[in-house]
């Protein structure tokens, strides 16, 4: 039976997901697929630490350049993560002529149009399901089973530590400092998880959904973005109050002005699909002209699902499949083809906004004015006493406004003296 | 740029919908994959009837040889359904050196053995997304991205038809037979319904499932299997009494003892995923070893969602992809090596009973004592009188017990004589 060689970089958590399935299952997998996949040699930094995964001798190496010049390894995995020294890595393993399999969004969102050319260059291929959703085989899906399909929309909830901390914010009624603190606790959330709480890395798994389904080349920095870190008990509460509940969503809309995309906390009908995502789960729901809306739900990090997808692209290029997927789709090619990115300041929805306010006669007419000012509409309104006495917090759910005209809004208001501390703006989907 | 020429038999609802997608987005799929794909001839007995579909002139002919004999289709799509004549114009296609996409479950379900043969034998691929869920890409999931799974168990609504007469028994209290005469209104539900009411065509698509995740073989109507036309308007006002929703699940799940396969209407907790599956929406839940739990929903048939399916499979064969997925799998074959399918007698599970009995002393006891002398223990009990009075409804929920226990059990009972008429069995999951 013909045999594919597998080197591996990084034997972390998703490292160690990734070789228990290429040792462990390496008969199964060969059965069932007709080839053999071998991982023989694995490179971390750090070679004593026990991981509780027991490796054939020798396996393990702190010396890169050992996989790059093996002529006999001919997939690379990077699992290191982050930007530097992944990216030299990746570039490495393509020049010694690799086909490489990455999960790492971050390097993908920063630096595909460079790895994806180089790539091109050197005649190999990169895998990258991983990337975006863990187990949840949502590019695959984008890249092969949607083709036929002109892609509407995509939203997805694809931080799990976003989500968990949202789930037991509304479940337990928790602070959000102490929701984060449980995350970390179950490791469920980093040590620093800025990064995901201020939806940078939802941001960065959006740019590339984004390229799949619309073939936007966009860089993640400049899409609009508000991070679970601005959401509070009182908001989950007043969500519950209006028959909703918080999630993240990263959304990428087609709109006659081009594609509008951002990331919100996002107050979604509590009977939807996406408010039923609880704890540290993913979702996807895309909605194409012929599939019509398509969901997904699954485990989108952790050791196991993200090592299923992670080998499902070995197993994959080992085939052969992902050659043809990477030739015929040309991602972050010149060539290819995209919609254009509709401008931030033209973006608009419905919003949901909170002030910490006076609680005296005059103050609810004032807001009114300075929204109606500027054509927002005004669905609802509620105030609540509760912990910010003798203040009190407005609530207000808006009609369909535009972004801009909202952003004025707040900025006139933020200095009125009747306003105190800080306004809470999150997204409403219907 | 790169063309390949297709053709197409039947030209019904789905072909129309797959002629739409082929004629009216050639430039954007070429485009989007470097590939052009043409369809160049349909076939259909009847070539008269307005479909609404504007088709160039000497595309629809009557006489199916004229592609079978074109040199230049390479690859035919099947939409007529159905095993005869399909089953031939199949081995026909192969024979002509033609790749084939279809979308025939029952064809796939009775005859996969013979045509992927066939196919071997000529050198010639089969793509049959569409045959499961529709647009929904499960097929695609089990047969790349899960790869790396022991995939655990399978639980699918795959039927729209019973689940949305099911939705419609819940939501409106209707009666079955209303609800299916308002199916057959909306188009859900064909003018004879028998297959999809009865579980055959969920039981089709559960065969399939369970050969590509479990490399099972097995004849569909060797599957138990009960169909919604056994459930009534008061089994559905039960089920909500006791915090359920009733779903008619395919189910494949690994156990100690081989494949248990079973198609059942079943009561599943009304905050479960597959309760919140409504209308003719399609579901599947698989459990994978590394993956986890990953669902998937969306629309399982009609003609928009299924030619989505059927063009991925198109375009998947001109790019070569199905070659891979073809040969590096053998489904079908002898090689291929699959679990062992639990023998229906082995079965065990939850399960849901209501009798129809005399309002009497000493009924219950007699019952209970009948169920008890074979194992099976009771959860819960209630009765009303709606309806059957001056008889009650009798329901029990029964804790885990075997199949052949309660088969027995309601062959004892079925004699008494203080139960009258039919004995309703569902199953129960939690």
């Amino acid at each position: 039976m013909d045999s594919v060689k597998v080197g591996l970089i990084g034997l972390g958590t998703i490292g160690v997901g990734v070789a228990e399935i290429l040792l462990g299952k390496s008969d199964e997998i060969a059965r069932k697929v007709g080839k053999r996949v071998e991982l023989v040699k694995i490179c971390d930094k750090d070679t004593t630490t026990d991981r509780g995964i027991t490796l054939p001798s020798g396996m393990l190496t702190s010396d890169v350049t050992e996989l790059f010049n093996d002529p006999e390894i001919s997939i690379v995995i990077e699992l290191i993560g982050g930007l530097e020294p992944a990216r030299t890595f990746i570039l490495r393993a393509l020049e010694s002529g690799k086909n490489v399999v990455t999960a790492n969004k971050a390097l993908i969102a920063n630096c595909g149009a460079e790895l994806f050319a180089k790539a091109r260059e050197c005649g190999r291929t990169i895998g990258f399901e991983a990337s975006v959703c863990g187990g949840v085989p949502v590019l695959a899906a984008l890249q092969t089973s949607l083709l036929a399909n002109k892609i509407e929309s995509i939203q997805a909830i694809c931080n799990g530590t976003c989500n968990f901390v949202l789930s037991e914010m509304e479940s337990k009624g928790a602070a959000y400092e102490d929701a984060v603190k449980e995350a970390q606790r179950l490791g469920f959330a980093e040590a620093d998880p800025t990064l995901d709480v201020n939806g940078s890395d939802a941001t960065q798994k959006l740019a590339i959904l984004a390229h799949l389904a619309f073939g936007a080349q966009v860089d993640w920095k400049t899409i609009p973005r508000v991070g679970v870190d601005v959401v509070n008990a009182i908001d989950v509460r007043f969500a519950k109050v209006l028959g909703r509940k918080i999630r993240l969503v990263a959304t990428a809309r087609l709109t006659d002005d081009g594609l509008a995309l951002k990331t919100s906390p996002t107050l979604v009908p509590e009977d939807s699909a996406l408010a039923k995502v609880t704890s540290a789960f993913n979702a996807v729901q895309i909605v194409g002209d012929f599939v019509g809306p398509l969901f997904y739900q699954g485990w989108g990090a952790g050791r196991r699902p993200t090592a299923s997808a992670v080998c499902s692209d070995v197993i994959d290029a080992a085939l052969g499949r992902v050659r043809i997927t990477f030739d015929s789709l040309r991602l972050w090619s010149p060539e290819r083809e995209g919609v254009a990115i509709q401008d931030a300041s033209k973006l608009s929805g419905r919003a949901y906004l909170r002030f910490v306010v006076e609680d005296r006669p005059g103050v609810m007419a004032e807001i009114s004015s300075a929204l109606g000012r500027r054509n927002i509409s005004i669905a609802q309104m509620m105030q609540d006493s509760h912990d910010v006495s003798p203040n009190v917090s407005l609530i207000i759910l808006t009609h369909e406004a535009s972004s801009a005209a909202l952003a004025a809004a707040l900025d006139e208001l933020r200095s009125a003296p009747f306003i105190h501390g800080e306004t809470t703006l999150l997204d409403v989907v219907d």
